[in-house]
């Protein structure tokens, strides 16, 4: 299995520092369980796409709320650890993206054993008054096409 | 349910057109099932996140290929429908990316009945020499956390 690193693979040269910043403090919140650390990062009207359902995270649902958020930290013992694999970053003027594999590791509160999985990461930045941030985030692992509908949380790179 | 539009809301006004025109000809591509013309929207090197597995689709993997698109597109009778509905499409000089709730419909080879289920799309594109290529795919439904980890592709917008 690849080791996850902070290396970034910039197509310009146009701040690939300050996005890969973003990226760290994203590690680092998750790390810390940090609520507000973590939405800091995030425009007010992000669009986001995450493991779970709905479709899309916003103010009426379960993980598109602090409070919720909150909640599922709370699911867990210790740090979310969460480790970018060589992520590509694309940037022009006030835009960037990203996209990489993604490493996720943690203890369910009151649990023994660690789980750790493999997804895919998409983040979509704007710099807004000079500050990067993240107006989308698209996370997902796919399903097998095998009838059975599962999500595919058992794959590597 | 919404109805799927082509209306497309720009973060800038720097040639959004383009980067709509992009995403009509991978539905018309998808519609006509034309391996050559949906992978003349992408870039050599693009790195593709699928419904299916492996996490990134590549030169030696099933939906990787000519082939294997072929393959794919083969395995239904009639147009793949891809409707995406209101995309965001952010720009700025010659990067941009769009996110969206897509509808995808068709009917299996040999079935007198088609399937319909909403996902979530991102893409990332790059200008080069004038033309706006994808770079990036990211195609996902979520997935139940009540332990089961179904696939979750009933889900509406």
């Amino acid at each position: 299995m690849p080791t996850p690193t902070a290396t970034v693979q910039s197509a310009t040269t146009d701040s690939p520092t300050d996005v890969r910043a973003v990226l760290a403090e994203h590690s680092a919140a998750h790390a810390a369980r940090d609520v507000a650390r973590l939405l800091a990062l995030y425009a007010p009207d992000a669009a986001s796409f995450t493991l779970a359902p709905p479709l899309q995270q916003g103010p009426d649902t379960p993980y598109g709320t602090p409070e919720g958020l909150q909640g599922w930290f709370d699911t867990f013992d210790g740090p979310v650890e969460i480790a970018y694999l060589d992520p590509t970053v694309v940037t022009s003027g006030d835009v960037a993206f990203v996209h990489c594999l993604t490493q996720m590791s943690a203890t369910p509160s009151g649990s023994e054993d660690s789980f750790s999985f493999w997804m895919r990461s998409t983040f979509g930045l704007r710099r807004i008054d000079g500050r990067w941030l993240l107006v989308h985030r698209h996370e997902s692992v796919p399903f097998h096409m095998d009838g059975s509908f599962r999500a595919a949380t058992e794959l590597q790179p």
